[in-house]
């Protein structure tokens, strides 16, 4: 029934290149490494890949070609020289980037005759080859198709469609939602190991509560793409009421106050802007609306 | 094997005193009613609720009297003329509040021969009755051991220790790490719905990322009670590359930048303590030096 795993290219082998070989290695794809500083090849060679003595060869060798390197600039440096080898293979850049910078390795890529794939990986290497780990896709859900057994050894690959920037643009805002999360997780731990609790004893909990909150961003999602706020649980004005009891708690034990005063400012403004008896989805609009436009 | 479930007094008949008295009711534990304004009892009547006249014979009613109005003032207000009656009992208080009135609110309850349990729940009012949502209880471990049965009526019962503030402490941070991570959230929203996305696929994607988000908490979290901070997966320094695309892909789509800008600060702050090959755990250090304290 299946077909034999196809042969894949990896081209870079940092901390995250060398995952990629690893856990294509480990679900049976003949894999064919290169890297600038060819020692790093060293024991994917030992796992089974075969080494490319240079780019050329490498991306030669298969009809997928995976590049994961320090960034956009270094990818142009590496396939640029070897661009004519392209026509006909698909490239699947793993590369961090901009919408922007996707967008103009699509045309370069399409130029030279080749499919490409942009792609974010939303895990660390350790995580690599764990298919609950999530790998973002866009610019050609046609390559996505084509190429699934093995994007699937790599993680769980959803495809964003044919934008090429797409994938860059979720990773920007999951890495900021990342980053809000675990601010607010860090502002609650000083908070609470002022009082001699533990943070690990503190995160447990937290950790369960932010199920809840999901919950609440999966019940206001449908709100945003429809333009109105019913804040049948908890109001923009509830909630700022609320906050004024963080930001007092943080200033009593000296905790920094920059956080929770940009949490209240930011529902004051929806308040403002007539959202108070709105759910905090509303808060949405307010961010759109730095913009001038809706 | 099963002791006959214990009488229990709901005093306060809002929003979510209603929700408390019903899944009282649910779990067949006899449950007497008071609230300000009579009428609000009326569909917990016609469910099998005793209706109290009085707010001293409400509390009359039961060995347990849970008490859940507005605010403190206000629980003050009700019970300062009856307290008298509240010897030889529990007074568990979930109006929200600051630390410093929980103490105040245990102090007082004492004085009149009572038992206190201050508490907070973290969920809204249909979530009431649901195990999976967490109460938070402190200021009284033996009436939490002793009231089991009917606050496991109401949620999971976490008991977290004898001082009276800590359950008031652990909602605000809690309440903080669901405001940022709903304020990273709606920044994602606005960033990915610029670009034709909708608001759901989006928030699909980002409910299935704050479970990786979890985990880095739960890795970080072990770090601050040891005082140290590892950067083994991804350091202050990489990620304050990483935040700048953010930063950039929102000045492009004119969105507000405020918050972006406050995590990239918080995280320059962090390098510039030192902690640039440190994990994102050492923000939390950052946080409380601006209490000049450790
Ligand atoms: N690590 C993560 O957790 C993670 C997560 C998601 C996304 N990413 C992204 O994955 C990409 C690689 O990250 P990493 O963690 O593997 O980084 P890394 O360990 O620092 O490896 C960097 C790789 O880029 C190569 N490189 C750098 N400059 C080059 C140039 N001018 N020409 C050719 N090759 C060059 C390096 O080759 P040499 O060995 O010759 O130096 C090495 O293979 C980055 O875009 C990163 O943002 C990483
Ligand atoms: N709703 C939630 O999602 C939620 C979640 C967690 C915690 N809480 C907390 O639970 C508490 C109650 O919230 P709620 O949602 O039930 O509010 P609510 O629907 O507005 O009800 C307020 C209750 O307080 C009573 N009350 C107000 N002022 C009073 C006074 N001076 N004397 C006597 N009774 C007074 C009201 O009585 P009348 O009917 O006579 O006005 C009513 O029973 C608050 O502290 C809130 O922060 C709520």
């Amino acid at each position: 029934m299946r077909s034999r795993p196809e042969a894949v290219t990896v081209i870079g082998l940092g901390a995250m290149g060398s995952a990629l070989a690893a856990a294509l290695l480990d679900a049976g794809h003949p894999t064919t490494v290169w890297n600038r500083t060819p020692g790093r090849a060293d024991a994917l060679v030992a796992r089974g890949a075969v080494r490319a003595a240079t780019a050329a060869e490498a991306v030669a060798a298969s009809r997928l070609v995976v590049v994961c390197v320090l960034d956009h600039a270094a990818v142009r440096g590496v396939l640029d020289p070897v661009a004519g080898t392209l026509a006909g293979r698909t490239l699947v850049n793993l590369t961090s980037g901009s919408p922007e910078q996707a967008g103009a390795a699509a045309r370069w890529a399409r130029s030279h005759g080749a499919d490409y794939l942009d792609g974010a990986v939303m895990t660390t290497p350790p995580g690599v080859g764990d298919p609950r780990m999530m790998f973002l896709y866009s610019g050609s859900p046609a390559a996505v198709e084509r190429h699934r057994a093995a994007l699937s050894a790599l993680g769980d690959p959803l495809d964003l469609g044919p934008e090429p920037g797409t994938a860059s643009l979720y990773d920007a805002a999951l890495l900021g939602l990342m980053w809000a999360a675990l601010a607010g997780w860090a502002h609650g731990t000083a908070l609470v190991t002022a009082e001699r609790a533990e943070a690990t004893a503190f995160t447990g909990i937290a950790v369960r509560w932010l199920t809840a909150v999901a919950g609440f961003m999966t019940t206001y999602a449908p709100q945003v793409d429809a333009g109105r706020y019913p804040g049948d649980d908890a109001t923009v004005d509830v909630q700022i009421a609320a906050v004024e009891h963080l930001v007092h708690a943080g200033d009593a034990r000296g905790i920094d106050g920059s956080l929770p005063r940009l949490l209240k400012a930011t529902m004051e403004r929806a308040r403002d802007a007539g959202h108070g008896a709105d759910s905090f989805g509303s808060v949405v609009e307010v961010l759109r609306a730095a913009a001038g436009a809706k």
